[in-house]
């Protein structure tokens, strides 16, 4: 089975070749370019130098969110137009899975944060056990300060702490330890591997049926929401 | 500080850009594709795609060896080619501490091995002690009966096993632990960190300085010296 990955969550963007589970390419960059300008190149990258044609690829896969809302929507719409194009089946990914991907066989509670600006947090958590993730805390958007309550109601012990915001969230918990700089941003390998399980389990859908998740409202449907009532 | 990492080391191959200790840009293929065909595509990709000319570089870095004696050269080629002709230093890095590099933060020790053939590894081993690796095993080539024994004399607890044939070699050692597949293979991304350290710590050198790090002679040097013996 080959995967294209996909992710453009966060500032960084990447995209990666997988074939029946072994990586054949990844390319990660975090240089400050929007990723309407590089994400495809990147994937044209990925394809090239894994020698698969896009009709190849059995599954497009993409980290369907929490994350930055345009970037969420330039990676989606790019997966969602090559599966369209070639009738492939998607995979979307949490970003918060495809963060504790790596950490799939460490035996460690894991914590997954994201920035959602203002000192909060998108946040989520698993465990590792036995080579499985097991979500233990449902997706949720929290004050800093609130991450150290949270993570004792989940019940995780000594979490590692993955996502962008990773370095200033771990100190907010109680034990946490920082899980180093490769874990701050997803690498799409990472999101072929969470969607070669996915596939496993039968959790693959249509370009058409791709859906972001989102955690909280866009500034833009907020002000509509303002202005809604402001009328009113 | 602006520094170009590359490997070519074992079967994968890999180029990145970093910039003050924040990848920019990491490219990394396991395709099959021999280095002489595809590393400097690489460097390519990873100077644009960081918006970094040759000429930017401070640091050339390689992987320095063990590993294929093909692949070495070839890495260690392109790199003095580089550097001489920009007049900038280069990083001879060890491929061990370049595997090693991702868990200088895990407080483990860490067992490194690659493939000598023949069951045989290249072996040695870290601590990670307060965010620095301490080597605790000299360089040597072992046969995996050996291994364990080795790992006792060096003192190693549960050690995580990175490398090539980590997946291989993890079922010899006593409680040691398969650190995962993304830390089988070199990422270009931890040649530049570990080149960091070394400029820090004032270990770097001349394109004319930079030489391969050879554990065993080649099989073209042990055939010419038998030939030698033979002829006498």
């Amino acid at each position: 089975m080959i995967i294209l990955g996909v992710d453009s969550s966060s500032a960084a963007g990447s995209a990666a070749v997988s074939r029946d589970g072994e990586l054949l390419y990844e390319a990660f960059a975090n240089e400050g370019l929007t990723h309407s300008q590089t994400l495809l190149v990147r994937c044209d990258e990925a394809l090239r130098a894994g020698g698969v044609r896009p009709s190849d690829v059995d599954v497009f896969a993409v980290t369907s969110g929490p994350g930055s809302f345009t970037g969420l929507r330039i990676g989606m719409g790019l997966v969602k137009g090559m599966a369209f194009a070639t009738g492939a089946k998607c995979a979307g990914v949490s970003t918060f899975l495809a963060l504790a991907e790596p950490l799939r066989h460490s035996g460690r509670d894991i914590l997954t944060v994201l920035d959602a600006r203002q000192k909060r947090a998108y946040c989520s958590a698993y465990r590792s056990l036995d080579g499985e993730l097991y979500k233990v805390m449902d997706e949720c958007v929290l004050n800093f300060s609130e991450l150290n309550e949270a993570a004792g109601r989940a019940g995780l012990t000594a979490p590692l702490v993955v996502g962008d915001i990773s370095m200033e969230a771990v100190s907010y918990v109680d034990e946490a330890e920082y899980a180093g700089d490769d874990l701050r941003y997803v690498h799409a390998g990472h999101v072929c591997k969470a969607a070669l399980s996915m596939a496993e389990k039968g959790l693959l859908c249509s370009a058409d049926e791709l859906r972001p998740f989102y955690l909280q409202l866009s500034q833009a449907e907020r002000n509509r929401i303002h202005s809604d009532r402001e009328e009113k």
